[in-house]
């Protein structure tokens, strides 16, 4: 495992925090159960963690003990990151006792307690209006609260070496399944025995699993001829034809990370005609929007460079989303790929392209790559081709 | 589509609001995705309804909106939910029109605004923080926003006939691919090509899809030997061996609504011992929980029932969790099966019994079933059998 990784993550939440509570504040409580194993390793469903500047506090119940443990000394936290095992009650309690003994960072670099009362920042994106109270008017009255927002988030937006591995890793264990799964249908499409877009997204999905994916990196998103004018359309049971395009959106998790990757394909020629033009005007649009992928643009640059094509179109208002997302732990998460976005490419930053266009009762398309900026430009994680007509 | 089922869980959620607000509230503002399926039929992963007393008003953006005037119309709400669909800026400018124009439903019945600001209740426990400032502070400002809890959830405890057979459906299908599985499983157990906690927990997934699943219930849970003490173990890579424990705890989603099961089983026997009294006495406290799950009764009897007879065992430190919860279209979700949970069970009430022992190092058995409370006690919905010796 990458030990030092987690204590370096650890630090540099510690940072932003003290920037953005100029120092006087004792520490953060993260219950975001993804930013939590961004963190400490912990991957378990249930838990609450508390960073001090000089301690980090994990709590979570009896179901997780060992897997809470075992993860976090694997992060190379033990020591650093104490777990409290206990039922709801002995959580709060503990959590109150530690909150309550959190010193703050002060902005001269010295331990000392401002105004008599323990100040702790909490992740106002994810804590409810009622756990807010609940801990407000309970638990932790004694601790004055500071919503912050987008904290660990900001620092999981540049991804470390093993981060771009374990996507990297996805990307190829989803462009190997979507190959096998390609095969497998080829002979079944047009035949009596016929596939429902369901089962082919159920034989893909297996595939990744058989290649090591822990799971689908979301829910496999089939849709097949008229089907695929809905963006996030559910595989139904409708067959896949020949001739006909199918959108396929889907990416594998590995060591909690995902890939994300879509691709319109056809078994056997899609004529000449209206959707053929739609699929060229979309390959052209996202080919544009990897080329200006690089460090120093702005988002929305990237945004602006695949959406100027089909601007110039005869379906300039049937792309109706963003461009594309980052990519981590969370299927979507910082930075977004979207018009507006004046916040500038980092290398290191894992995005997707995914123009598209879609034409209510006729059809679909949408292409999409995931992709990691590095110094020089970029490069493209998903490798599998864009223009195959299967026969 | 359970056309007239739709109707009346609006009207029921607004006579909840009426209740929880004394008349002069015009709406509630849902935000939970999972409540907004089970009141409108959108299934989509990004969406806000507002339901007033006279009309409801749907928002979500152009990736759904095929999709959301469909299910809207199949839930035979069109006409009395209003689906607008456009970006977050729209959404929010139309959301802000709505909510003014929504009229108290006065407690004596009368139509008129009470202090000139029309009120609006919200989901605390779903709304962030962040969500609240921002609505309280911008969209909503010209709006008294009321914290609330659980109101549609209250109204999503007690299930009708299709949301029953939705979970029995998807239970059926839960125990034929386990069947399937574990026939598969057979010969490959203690052979040299040996099969993985991973592998069995990615082809038991597979048949449920083949079987009609839209996915599993939740992340299969296959812990074989020693893991099985960690009671939400993620399956690895270590091998199933024979005469050993192996927990399976798995679900089918079907329709929306999910099933959830445990087996522990073994291939071949599991030589006489400490596991195998284990075994024996989680059995016995699983069926003293069926056993207690009736109309009437308290949930926290249900768990007193299984708790009580691994409390009278050497081993009544080692049932670490609640003996169960409700099931629908959330995996958990209330009545909680819990100690202290006074709150009595209803009929049309989907739960889980569940009990379990775990012991570090050494392994640990849990055996769970999903049933529904009827008139006259409960019927098991998950009927595979418990007792697997398998050879």
């Amino acid at each position: 495992m990458n030990t030092s990784g987690n204590v370096s993550r650890l630090e540099k939440v510690l940072r932003s925090l003290s920037l953005a509570s100029e120092g006087d504040c004792g520490g953060l409580l993260v219950t975001n159960p993804v930013n939590i194993r961004y963190l400490t390793g912990f991957s378990g469903s249930a838990g609450t963690l508390l960073v001090g500047h000089e301690a980090g506090f994990l709590f979570t119940d009896g179901r997780y003990a060992e897997q809470a443990r075992q993860q976090v000394s694997e992060a190379g936290l033990e020591g650093k990151v104490n777990v409290f095992i206990g039922g709801a009650k002995e959580q709060a309690a503990e959590l109150k006792k530690s909150a309550e003994s959190l010193m703050p960072m002060a902005s001269g670099g010295e331990l000392e307690r401002l105004n008599g009362k323990p100040r702790v920042a909490f992740e106002a994106q994810h804590l409810t209006v009622a756990q807010f109270e609940s801990l407000r008017s309970g638990t932790l009255s004694g601790v004055e609260l500071l919503p912050r927002i987008g904290l660990v988030e900001g620092s999981r937006k540049v991804k470390d070496s093993s981060e771009i591995e374990a996507i990297t890793a996805a990307a190829a264990i989803a462009d190997q399944a979507f190959r096998i799964t390609v095969e497998w249908a080829t002979p079944k499409i047009g035949s009596k025995e016929e596939l429902s877009e369901k089962r082919f997204g159920a034989w893909l999905d297996y595939q990744m699993r058989e290649l090591g994916a822990e799971e689908p990196a979301f829910e496999t998103i089939v849709a097949a001829g008229p089907n695929a004018s809905m963006a996030h359309h559910r595989p139904g049971d409708r067959p896949i034809l020949r001739n006909e395009y199918v959108v396929v959106d889907f990416g594998a998790k590995y060591r909690g990370y995902r890939s994300d990757m879509t691709r319109t394909i056809s078994f056997g020629a899609v004529g000449p005609g209206e959707m053929q033009d739609v699929f060229d005007t979309v390959l052209e649009a996202q080919a544009e929007g990897l080329r200006a992928a690089r460090p120093g643009v702005a988002a929305s640059a990237v945004d602006a460079a695949s959406r100027g094509v089909i601007a110039e179109s005869s379906w300039h208002d049937k792309f109706t989303h963003g461009t594309g997302h980052g990519v981590g732990l969370d299927i979507h998460e910082a930075p977004w790929v979207s018009p507006g976005v004046i916040e500038e490419l980092e290398s290191g930053e894992i995005i997707t392209v995914e123009p598209g266009i879609y034409l209510e009762g006729k059809g679909g398309v949408r292409i999409e790559d995931t992709l990691v900026i590095t110094d020089e430009g970029n490069e493209v994680l998903t490798t599998s081709p864009k223009q195959w007509e299967i026969d």
